[in-house]
C-alpha cells in the first residue's frame, strides 16, 4: 500500500534532518530514561531557560484574550503601551487572532517590516514584496519549491550548512550543490570556490539555478564582510543566480568590528545593473536574536526583483494553507517595532535586551575557550548567530572503534559525549564536512553559570576519550 | 533566471486555489476602494463577528503571559481553572510558549488527544502515531507528500472537494482522479462511481494510491453515513488505498438523524482483517467547529495501520520545520479536553459553544431556504460542516454573455453578484463540477441578525440577472 515503506516517495526517504537525527533519538530516550540532557543541538534558547521579553509577551496575552481590554482591572496586570500596543494589533487583524490573515500575512504588519528594513539599509522596501511565513524555514522552503523542477537543477549550499537546505532540496527532488566554507579562514567565502563548483555541477549537465548564503553563519557563525558579500553578488548576476539570503541571526553579533551587513544593501549600494536585476530573497525570524520566540513560528521574506508575476505565483501557493499563525505575525510586527525611549516599557525591553545579548557574547567567549583548552580540538570564534563549531581531530583508533560500531567517526564521537555528560550535540557530518575532517556543533545558549560546569564536563570526556584511543598513526587531517 | 515566470517549476504555475482566487482579489480591491464586502468565501468565522470562546482564550494568554501567575492580582482578570490549565499545558512544555516543541507536537497534548479519540470512538488510540500540525492543510500536504511520486501516481478526490487537494496534488506532481458526489442523493457516495473513476484512471496508466473523503463535506455538506463509510472502508481495503479521511467539520453538525461517525470508528467495527490492514491517516483542527480558531493555526492527524518505519519517516520530514506552533497545540489541548461540569467556566464554556452551534443551525436553515426561494436556484439542505453550496441554473443568455466576457460562466456569476451585493463566494468550478452544471459555495457564516439582508440582496440580485439573461433557450442542465 501506498503508506508502506517500499512505496513511498523516494525524495521522503532520501532526505536527512541531522539537527533532529539519531542523536536528537538517543538524547530523548536517555530524558525519559531520567538522565538529564543538555539539549544544545537546536537554538532554541527558551527551552535552556532563557526569559521571554516581557513587553511582548504582555501585548500576544492581550490579543489572546482581547475581552481583558474592557476589563477595568486590566492597568493592574498590563502597562498602558502595552494595552495600546495590543490595540493596535487587533485594529490590524479582520477577526483577531482566531481569523485567517492574508495569505502573505496581515497587510499592517508587512508594513511595519517594510520600515524595519528601509531604516535598516537606509533603501526603500515594499510591503507587498514582504511575505509573513511560519518561521523561515517555510519561506525558504516555499521559494526552493517555486525554483526546483527536477534533479538536474541545482541550489549552491554552503558547506558546513544547516541542513534545512540540504532536507528540503531532497525533499524537492533538486541537486545540492556544495561550495566548501574555508575553516583556516575563520570560515569565509572565497569566490573561486564557487566558480569551481559551479563549473563542476554544470560538467556533470546540473543547471545550477539558485545560491544560499547563511550570514551570520549556522553552523559556523561567520558574518560576511562587505566586500565579500559584493563579490557573491556580482557572482550572482554574472551567472544569473537567485540568491536566498538566510540572516535569520542579524541580531546576533558578538563583535563590534564585524557588523551584519544585508544582501539586500550591498545590492541597493552597488548600483545599476546589479540593484536592478539580481534576484534576492532574504529570510528573517522571531526564533532567533535575543526574542528566541522559536515555538511561536514567525518569520518573513522579502523579494527583490522579483517580477510581479511570479510574486503572484508565490502568493497562490502560500494561500494553499491558508495563513500564517496570527499570533506569530503580531510577534514580528512587535520584533521590528519594539518600544522607543520614552515608552512606559521601553527601559524593561532595553535592560532585557541587553542582558540576553550580552550573555550571549560572554558565552560565545567561554565556548570558543573551552573548546580550544581541549586536547585535539580547535574552535573558531563565533562572530555571530547562536553556535560553536569546534573540529574534532580523531585519532585513528577512534576511526577504527566508529567502523567496528557501524556509526560515522563525529556520530562517534558525539554519542559517547552524549552518553557520557548529557551534552546532545549535533555531529558536523550533518552539516557537510570535508573527508576526513569532522566537527561538532553546539548552541551556545545553556545558562552562563552553568556554562564552565558543562565546559569542565566536556573537556573532561573528551581529554579521556583522546587519551583512549591516540595511538602513534596520527591524527584525521586538518 | 530561476525567479523568472518561465523559469518557475512548472508544478507551481498548474497549481489552482480557488477560495483565494480571482473572486477573492477582486472582493479585496473592491475592499480597498471602500466598498462593504460580505467575505463568505472561506470558513473563517472570526473574521465575521464569532467571539472566540473565552476559557480557552484565557489559557492561552497565561501562557504567554507566564509572569503573570505569579502576579497576586491574577485572579481578578482570570478564574482559577483559566490558571490551573495553563500551568498545566506550561508544564507540558519544555520552555513555555517560546520553545521548539518535539516536532510531532507536545507529547502531554498528543496523550489528550488521543484520550478524545478513545472517547469518541471507544477504541484505544496511541498519541505516538498522532502528529500535532500548523492546522489540517500542513498535514494533508504532508501526507500527500509521502504518497505522491510522479505523474502516474493517482489520488481519488471527491468532485465537487475542497481545492486544497486539486493544489496540493498539482504542487506535488501528481494526478487527481475525480469521483463524483450525487447531488440528487443529497451528495452522497456511490460506490459504483469510484469503482468506474479507479478502472478509468487505470485504463490511462494512473496507479492509484489513496482516496480522500470530506465527512462532513466541503464544499457539500453532507454527513457519510455508517453504511457509506462501510462501503468505502471495503472499497480501500479491496483496492489496496491509503484513506485519508478529512474530518475537520466533525462538530458541525446540524440535523440530530444524520450524526458525525468518524472513519476510524467504522473500521474498527469492521474488525479483523480491515480493520488491522486499512491504512487511514484522519486530519482534524481548531479552525472549524464551535472554535473557528482559524488564525492559530492548529491541527493534528491520527495514522491507523501505518508502519513505525514510515511513521518514523514522517517525523523525519515534520521535523525538517522544527515544530508546529506551539499556542495552537494548547488550543488542540483545549478542544480535546474543554471545561467538565462542575469547574468553573464550565456553565459559560458550555453557554457560548452551544449559543454558537444553535446558531449555526439556524443560519444554515435560513440560507438553504433563502437560496430555494431563488429565481434558477436549487439548494440541498447543510447537514453539517460550514457551507451552502446551491445549484445556479444559467440561461442561454448567461453563458453566452460570460463567453464574451472571457469568464468561466460561474464565475461571471459570481463577479456580477460580487460587484452588485459585496457577496464574496467561490465558483462552484473551483471545487469541481460536473460539465455543464454551475454552483456557488458560500459559508453560512454571516452574523445571525445580518442573514436576512444578505438573502434579500441575494435574490434581489439573483432574480434581476436571471430575468436578464433568461430568452427560451432553456437552462443549463440538472
Amino acid at each position: 500500500m501506498a503508506l508502506d515503506y517500499d512505496a513511498l516517495n523516494e525524495n521522503v526517504k532520501k532526505c536527512q534532518y541531522a539537527v533532529r537525527g539519531e542523536l536528537y533519538l538517543r538524547a530523548s530516550e536517555l530524558q525519559k530514561e531520567g538522565k538529564k540532557i543538555i539539549f544544545t543541538n537546536v537554538g532554541n534558547p527558551h527551552a535552556l531557560g532563557q526569559k521571554p521579553l516581557t513587553f511582548p509577551r504582555q501585548v500576544v496575552a492581550l490579543c489572546q484574550a482581547p475581552f481583558l481590554l474592557d476589563d477595568p482591572n486590566v492597568g493592574m496586570l498590563f502597562p498602558a503601551d502595552a494595552i495600546a500596543r495590543a490595540k493596535h494589533y487587533l485594529s490590524l487583524t479582520s477577526g483577531g487572532l482566531g481569523a485567517y490573515s492574508d495569505s502573505r500575512g496581515l497587510p499592517g504588519v508587512r508594513k511595519e517590516v517594510a520600515e524595519f528594513i528601509e531604516r535598516r539599509d537606509g533603501y526603500p522596501s515594499d510591503p507587498e514584496l514582504i511575505f509573513l511565513t511560519d518561521g523561515a524555514s517555510k519561506g525558504v522552503m516555499q521559494i526552493l519549491n517555486c525554483v526546483i523542477r527536477g534533479e538536474r537543477d541545482g541550489i549552491l549550499v554552503p558547506v558546513p550548512q544547516y541542513p534545512l537546505y540540504s532536507a528540503t532540496i531532497s525533499l524537492l527532488g533538486g541537486s545540492l550543490v556544495p561550495y566548501y566554507l574555508d575553516e583556516s579562514e575563520n570560515w569565509g567565502l572565497d569566490v573561486n570556490n564557487l566558480r569551481q563548483s559551479v563549473a563542476q555541477a554544470r560538467s556533470q549537465g546540473i543547471s545550477v539555478r539558485a545560491m544560499v548564503i547563511i550570514n551570520p553563519g549556522n553552523p559556523t557563525g561567520q558574518c560576511l564582510s562587505e566586500a565579500n558579500l559584493r563579490e557573491i553578488l556580482r557572482f550572482c548576476y554574472n551567472e544569473k543566480l537567485v540568491l536566498l539570503g538566510d540572516e535569520v541571526y542579524q541580531q546576533n553579533i558578538y563583535q563590534d568590528e564585524r557588523p551584519f551587513i544585508s544582501a539586500k544593501k550591498v545590492l541597493m549600494d552597488m548600483g545599476s545593473p546589479f540593484s536592478k536585476e539580481v534576484q534576492l530573497v532574504s529570510f528573517h525570524t522571531v526564533s532567533k536574536g535575543y526574542w528566541g520566540e522559536c515555538g511561536q513560528r514567525g518569520g518573513y521574506f522579502e523579494m527583490t526583483n522579483i517580477p510581479p508575476r511570479v510574486v503572484e505565483e508565490i502568493y497562490k501557493v502560500a494561500s494553499i494553507a491558508l495563513s500564517p499563525n496570527v499570533s506569530a505575525q503580531i510577534f514580528m510586527g512587535l520584533m521590528v517595532s519594539p518600544p522607543k525611549p520614552g515608552d512606559i516599557s521601553y527601559d524593561q525591553f532595553a535592560r532585557e535586551s541587553k542582558g540576553i545579548l550580552e550573555s550571549l557574547r560572554r558565552r560565545a567567549k567561554i565556548m570558543t575557550d573551552g573548546f580550544n583548552s581541549c586536547k585535539n580540538v580547535v574552535c573558531n570564534f563565533t562572530e555571530g548567530a547562536m553556535y560553536s563549531f569546534p573540529q574534532i581531530r580523531l585519532p585513528p583508533g577512534a576511526l577504527q572503534a566508529a567502523k567496528q560500531a557501524g556509526k560515522v567517526p563525529d556520530v562517534f564521537y558525539c554519542l559517547k559525549l552524549l552518553e557520557a555528560t548529557g551534552i546532545s550535540t549535533v555531529p558536523g557530518s550533518g552539516f557537510g564536512q570535508k573527508e576526513g575532517v569532522f566537527h561538532l556543533r553546539t548552541t551556545i545558549l545553556p545558562a552562563e553559570e552553568e556554562m564552565p560546569e558543562i565546559m569542565d564536563s566536556f573537556k573532561k570526556f573528551n581529554d579521556e576519550f583522546m587519551t583512549q584511543y591516540e595511538n602513534n598513526f596520527g591524527y584525521s587531517r586538518m
